[in-house]
């Protein structure tokens, strides 16, 4: 007990890298600090984790607070734990990265390589939420969280092109996610893009949940990553 | 800055799990507790982040002072923030996985699948680490840090049969394995196994270092991980 109580007792935070899709780029949500330091500076969303409660449920909380948003991928990413990362008293963060449908949140959301300088480490948070999100992406099907319940494959490439920065051939990418079988083609087709128009695809939520673990092979060269 | 004051301070402490293998089994470190509650039970080797470390930093020390090893492969591998978990007071646990060529520390190694009851939530650290080393290994030469500096082929085959829990073709693994161009060849043999003897083989080391986050693809089905 003795070596409990000589020990310093810090303050934690949960901060939220949360990413979503528009269509052409990858994009991610930002907010003004409300509080000292730094008030007013972009930031990413973030607070104090409670005593009662788990990191996991401040990230729930803070995400449903601000945002509305429930039910939300949420997946805990890292812990920043400098001393001096903020200046006003010692803050360890648990971060969290989150993939969220866009049209379900608007206000905010930023060009995720033309965000703007952040407060403390949260532009490294982004680096690594970033990196993250292309080698998870690389082995498991967690982009559809991006987009809409109905989408075409061209919108899905496109996706796929934005996180990996590159593009793919349509051909063998059409191939190779519907041999996922994880896609339900549906009788109607978006007619925005070419002349023959695009069929729309759903998720099958059930595959995708039981196949969540396994992984993809969508990506080409994902040993360059 | 009312913000900040109003806030709870939390105790923050770091886990490690130590991985080693002995030639046939994967083994982890463990140790005594010191201290109540739960002294003198089985533990994770841990402590307290002090006030001018980072996380990293107390990972590090807090190996060095109990085993005396430097320059180990250590990762931080995810953040226990249940409120419950220490029944005298909520601490933080940030954990770090750790490889350790097991020559070179002796004392308390456990096997894997053999590790008695631990305190607290210590047993689903380890659970999550060795998935974290299951998936890890599966894309990255990561093992190698687990071997001595000279080891035979079927040394190699044996410790990532130990970590997949599983068989591999003898001669389809040789062939995957030197096909990464990681390994050199020695002039001397080990006789203790076969009639023939095993070669000796190194670690490339630049090449280990240059492609550590290049894909392996030593583990077939590794998608049913």
């Amino acid at each position: 007990m003795t070596h409990y109580q000589n020990q310093t007792r810090m303050l934690t935070a949960v901060d939220c890298i949360i990413f979503g899709f528009d269509g052409e780029s990858l994009k991610i949500l930002l907010v003004h600090r409300g509080i000292e330091p730094e008030k007013g500076k972009w930031s990413l969303m973030g607070g104090f984790i409670q005593p009662d409660e788990s990191a996991d449920h401040a990230a729930t909380r803070i995400l449903k607070t601000l945002t509305g948003l429930e039910g939300v991928y949420l997946e805990q990413l890292y812990t920043f734990g400098e001393p001096g990362r903020d200046p006003i008293e010692r803050t360890i963060s648990i971060t969290y990265f989150a993939l969220v449908d866009i049209d379900e949140y608007s206000p905010e959301w930023f060009l995720l390589n033309k965000i703007p300088k952040l407060i403390f480490d949260h532009n490294e948070m982004v680096k690594m939420a970033k990196e993250k999100l292309q080698y998870k992406a690389a082995l498991h099907p967690l982009l559809f969280e991006l987009l809409p319940k109905k989408f075409t494959l061209p919108q899905l490439q496109s996706l796929y092109e934005s996180v990996y920065g590159t593009s793919f051939d349509k051909r063998n990418f059409s191939r190779k996610v519907l041999s996922t079988n994880l896609l339900v083609k549906q009788e109607d087709k978006y007619k925005g893009g070419s002349k023959k128009g695009a069929y729309y695809y759903k998720l099958n939520t059930k595959k995708y949940k039981a196949n969540f673990q396994a992984f993809l092979n969508i990506i080409p060269n994902a040993h360059l990553l």
